[in-house]
């Protein structure tokens, strides 16, 4: 298959992006400054330039959106729109334009987190923004045409996050991006939609 | 306890501040247009002003927030956003700057609705603003100082609007708004925090 990675520069992304070629796809790799391709997926018009010089593809997966971490008690609404820019409306935007770059049957993977489960100090943003991914994902399921399908990964805090985000996240068992990455090799080549596929311990 | 009612003037709101009124309740009715006071929730500085005029509170009930409904095939990013800034962080907003006027022990209820757990056709919009209101009450729920206490309450389609809504939901049960409001009772003076009340048949 021909797969679309955005995000591929990332922690999750490189390994997703890995575990693709080696189950022979060929993958595209997309980041906001690095990798095949750039593309701001806050932005309609970068994304559409992404996808006319990408042509059509089997499968986009999205490793990218960014979060507005902090206390609620000093939480702005303009602090929490960053979330919802970014992140979730980030991906829609991949989904809604993806939709029509797609081959028949193929697939749309967007990421979500474990904090929209089981939220953290600092997550008001987070457990919002997570939850609104995985809503999404559920609601496009039922509507997507030509057998596409679309589906979410929840990871955990990864291994390789720990010294990033491991104070976020007091206790947490991490899991690494090597396993992160088999949900969504699961999403791309199975036959599920409007799931999400949770990696925790 | 002095509870004010956002959206009050509503096919929801209206029966829930009937119902708190019946219980003893100083109610203030908030609305766009009607109402005691006149707010818009999706800008700042005029649930700030309704805030100032209102003075401390025990109690804040949002029933306020639209959403975009129509196909996914042709839904664009702008259209998306619509119920990001409304629904989703128009009430996010009446809880952040809401925190800081409720008095200790007070609560904050948001209104979420059935399309986040079951997706309708052209719901794409409404099962992830949706989702993202009930991950925010949870997020939020382990943050909030002072014994304050978040909830939010998803009714299914309402009798009351049938007429309005009903061919989006085929073969819905509808319920009542009295009964719906009593989810909202519940939410007000109970202990819960974190909470969906979910009112479906
Ligand atoms: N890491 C974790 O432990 C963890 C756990 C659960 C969930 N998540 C979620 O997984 C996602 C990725 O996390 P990560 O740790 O892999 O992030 P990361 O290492 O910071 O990588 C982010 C990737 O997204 C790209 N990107 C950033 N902003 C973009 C934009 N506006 N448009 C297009 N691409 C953009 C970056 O491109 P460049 O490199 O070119 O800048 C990079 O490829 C995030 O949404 C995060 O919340 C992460
Ligand atoms: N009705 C249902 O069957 C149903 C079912 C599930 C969920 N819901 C959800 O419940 C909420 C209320 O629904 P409803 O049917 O009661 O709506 P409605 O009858 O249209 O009433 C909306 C209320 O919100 C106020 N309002 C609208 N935009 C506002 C803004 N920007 N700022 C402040 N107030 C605003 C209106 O004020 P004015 O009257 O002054 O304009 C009115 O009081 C919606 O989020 C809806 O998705 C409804």
């Amino acid at each position: 298959m021909k797969v679309l990675v955005v995000g591929a520069t990332g922690a999750i992304g490189s390994a997703v992006a890995q575990a693709l070629a080696g189950r022979g796809h060929e993958v595209i790799r997309a980041g906001r400054t690095r990798g095949d391709h750039q593309v701001d997926i806050t932005n309609d018009a970068s994304v559409e330039a992404l996808y006319a010089a990408v042509g059509r593809v089997d499968a986009i997966v999205s490793t990218a959106g960014g979060l507005f971490f902090g206390p609620l008690s000093e939480m702005t609404s303009a602090n929490f729109n960053v979330g919802l820019q970014d992140k979730l409306l980030g991906q829609v935007r991949l989904a809604l334009l993806g939709q029509h770059v797609l081959r028949d049957g193929g697939s749309i993977t967007l990421t979500t987190g474990v904090a929209a489960d089981d939220p953290v100090r600092g997550g008001g943003n987070a457990a919002a923004v997570n939850a609104g991914v995985e809503g999404f994902v559920k609601g496009a399921a039922v509507e997507l045409a030509r057998g596409l399908r679309i589906n979410a990964v929840s990871p955990t805090l990864l291994t390789e996050s720990m010294e990033a985000y491991g104070a976020l996240f007091p206790g947490v068992e991490t899991v690494s991006a090597a396993r992160v990455a088999l949900a969504y090799v699961r999403s791309v080549e199975g036959p599920l939609t409007g799931r999400v596929f949770r990696v925790w311990q």
